[in-house]
């Protein structure tokens, strides 16, 4: 933990609890939500309001997290991401009430990667470096890198460009819908943002 | 703004926050519900616990608005609209953490429409006048007046009455499986309500 | 009500908001949850953050409730249910702003049974004993004790013992994958915890 850390130059909304003290510099903590004393949570994050956080989880730099989104014991969310509003976390296949796993399976949400509104994400899920979810998803099986996925189950649906538009397929090369980026195939180096 | 608004004849809850001044006569705003302060809201609305409402917002009257849900930016929300728990709506398509649209499509919810439990809503849907979205649904396209909608993707099943219960076509008639109440077609004007 | 309820040793987070007296030992109610003066809630229950309950609801004992879950007048949780994170229930089929029904279909949710996360749960639905509904799953019909229902509409795809792991058919006989326990069949009498 760096020295701007202890200063706290970070924010917290007088009505959001953060017990942690493993908080990166100019993240912010909304209303009503709960970070818990051992998780780590990099600098320019966003919490918005009514997002839970357990104690076992490690959340990236500039990582936005919209509401009604609780983050459980077991997760990793990478740099980058995006965890849309209402998203869904489970971190056990065979619930029962007070009946415990010896650990739990870990989930990672790889760096720039966007989880549409209302997904849920079974556990043991890896989504892959700047893939998409779509709204709605249920995410049963790991999700590769720069793909599109979508429906109950979540299947394949296409490729997304780093920036987050389509990618086409044209002439044997991957062009971006939006900026007309054009190359062999998308990767974390290549330059199209908005 | 009214004098009545300007006295404060609306309740907020001592755990609520609510930040805009534009809100109408009888509106219930209740515990851990969070209003920015550019938001517009009318009279009779009542904003259940654990709602979240952004600042480019409009809410008409006799809004109903359940738990778990966040209204963003970009949102009309007609007179007699009712807003079922968790329900989810999305404001980019192709979203990515820190990269932002230039503006935000508009998403409307019609005068009566009814937005059922868990249903996600797409961005720049258009849910038409007392239409019924069914629980769990993902809409990706707009949905008709009085069209009742289902699935992922929503699909129409039929139509509902402005009354909430279903329509049958009966000898060329439409008729409503409550009431009796029938017609040529359902309007907003049609005198059928609980 | 018992002397050890008036002694209230139950515990609520300083930021919970609990109404009822009617609370059994050792239940823990968190932070950002609010429980209305009416509710019946068991022993040993655990309701994390973000959880609303309203007045006409009555949970048993050992009972776990997930972040984001609101549970309406009408319900009616047994001894031992798991309810995941971001579950909903619905209480009215046909609903409108401000149109009321003149009573609330019950729904009853038995002993041991699971509600996995995100799952959508339609108004008047019985869950049997030791069922367990899948995540993202929307429950238009009953769900048979032991059952594992999945989708939308939720339709059966096989059993699940005690335990919650998978029960398979082998010589006749149901054999739990994870412990081997084997038998005619499932039973709330059986021998197979964690």
């Amino acid at each position: 933990m760096n020295t701007t850390m202890l200063k706290k130059k970070y924010y917290v909304h007088t009505q959001g609890i953060c017990e942690t003290r493993f908080v990166g510099p100019r993240t912010k903590i909304w209303a009503f939500t709960h970070v818990l004393p051992k998780a780590q949570i990099g600098s320019d994050v966003n919490l918005c309001d009514h997002v839970f956080v357990e104690n076992d989880v490690t959340i990236g730099n500039r990582v936005t997290v919209k509401c009604f989104v609780a983050l459980w014991d077991g997760l990793r969310i990478e740099d980058d991401v995006f965890i849309g509003p209402g998203v869904v976390f489970a971190n056990d296949k065979y619930t029962r009430s007070k009946m415990y796993l010896p650990s739990f399976p870990k989930t990672v949400i790889r760096k720039g990667a966007s989880i549409g509104a209302g997904a849920v994400i079974l556990p043991g899920i890896e989504v892959g470096a700047y893939a998409m979810v779509a709204a709605g998803a249920v995410v049963t099986k790991n999700v590769a890198p720069f793909e599109l996925v979508r429906g109950i189950p979540a299947r394949r649906k296409g490729s997304v460009c780093k920036c987050g538009f389509p990618l086409k397929k044209h002439k044997m090369q991957w062009r971006c819908v939006r900026s007309g980026w054009h190359g062999a195939r998308p990767s974390p180096e290549m330059d199209c943002v908005r």
